[in-house]
């Protein structure tokens, strides 16, 4: 059976997150609707990164398997005429049979956006997170620079699952400041649960003086997320990239792989 | 009695428009309650742009008379703290009595966002018009520079007042494009009715090749709003700024001008 790969831009306001759950709206949702609609079939889809409710997607990323005779040329016009506006099928292509949008990614890259004034942003207030106090952001890229390389972020995971590695490759870490905004993009081979609005909680407590940038190392090191900073907020973040190409295999636990010599495939347990 | 002026962000997005209307949600109607609420008086408050339903501002201007006790300091975080979050107060400044925010005007700047590609946008649907067809930018600036200058607007006016002048002075206007983005920022001393969203509704037309550059000195000459294309959708719309300054009393009718030799203050109809 044909097998489509789709770049996916969504408004997560009114979402209660990407993946499908019974009796409520989700991304996940909406998308195997519209599919069905156009193609007739019932299809169960993959995405790269199951955001939260209310985060943003600018390049999620989709696969399904289905039969269509719909021209692929055709198929992102055919979806957005079933799909509400909040969502948006930027690009439809066909891959192989073995393409799937979560298990075959090799990193995605998210950004959160922070309106950093004395006021709120009526424009923005859908698509960042407030704060007041004047953020330090090279104080906030000091801190972030511990976060590269191939480290254990159990302190940045909401939950941990037994057995499961905590270990993540973070490639990209950058705060940057345009006039009143701040943002911080990050991008990782794949994120724990709450990793990345766990990241940018720290990092604002780093911008605002209450947290110094080298403790960050020692937070990573204590594994415990009760040390890092809390959340930051849903609408701040958004799933900008997903990226498809090498990807490696991953040692199950740092600290047991020598033990066990076991390999696992990262997924995306998300933001 | 002392004189504010306050510089005001919104989303247009859930108002009946900027100006007050019995029983319905105006930008207007909630400052006003705001400044009741925190001032304990009834004002009516004077706005610089009259915005439409569903058009944006990133800079509004607003004044108005009252006592307070709240410090000039404080005066946008007590407004803000009785306003909805699609409202928010930037700065509230003192200023003297005969400042009016809409008379002591001497420009306003209006941008207008396209998203031009093929497929819609999730996130910016509610501040942006939509356009599939792939738009000529140097033909829609070679248009726009028809504009500029003391000109008989009439033809981009909604509805023409009878002895009310319809010369303006566009001082720009300019079209660009930032990837699949294309925005027309246009500033005048005052603006018609409906005169930006038909501006740019007939820009449009240039961009998509229905209408030719040099046509529009033509379509300015022949004062019928019926020639010139139609409204750009309202959500595209925001009022980024409003100057103050050196005002010039404006030619009742540049034709009727040598006759009565009458002048007349601008008034900002809008949009």
């Amino acid at each position: 059976m044909p097998t489509f790969k789709a770049t996916v831009e969504y408004d997560g306001t009114d979402f209660a997150g990407f993946q499908w759950q019974h009796g409520t709206r989700t991304v996940q949702g909406v998308l195997e609707a519209a599919i069905a609609q156009r193609t007739g079939q019932a299809v169960r889809l993959a995405g790269a990164g199951r955001t939260d409710a209310g985060v943003h997607a600018l390049g999620q990323v989709i696969s399904f398997q289905a039969e269509t005779r719909i021209p692929i040329e055709r198929m992102a016009l055919a979806l957005n005429s079933a799909l509400p506006p909040d969502v948006s099928v930027r690009k439809v292509e066909a891959v192989e049979e073995t393409f799937h949008a979560r298990f075959s990614a090799s990193s995605r890259l998210y950004a959160y956006l922070i309106v950093n004034r004395r006021t709120p942003s009526a424009l923005l207030r859908r698509y960042s997170a407030f704060c007041p106090f004047l953020l330090d952001v090279e104080a906030m890229q000091a801190g972030a620079g511990a976060l590269l390389g191939e480290q254990d972020f159990a302190a940045f995971a909401n939950e941990l699952e037994p057995g499961r590695t905590t270990w993540r490759e973070v490639t990209r870490c950058q705060v940057g400041r345009y006039r009143n905004l701040v943002v911080v993009r990050i991008e990782a081979n794949a994120f724990l649960r709450g990793m990345v609005r766990a990241i940018v909680g720290t990092l604002m407590e780093v911008g605002t003086g209450k947290r110094d940038p080298a403790s960050i190392a020692a937070l990573l090191h204590s594994r415990d997320r009760r040390l890092a900073g809390p959340s930051a907020p849903p609408q701040g973040l958004c799933l900008l990239k997903v990226r498809y190409g090498e990807r490696k295999l991953y040692p199950r636990q740092k600290t047991a792989a020598a033990h066990s010599g076991g390999e696992e495939e990262t997924e995306d347990e998300n933001t």
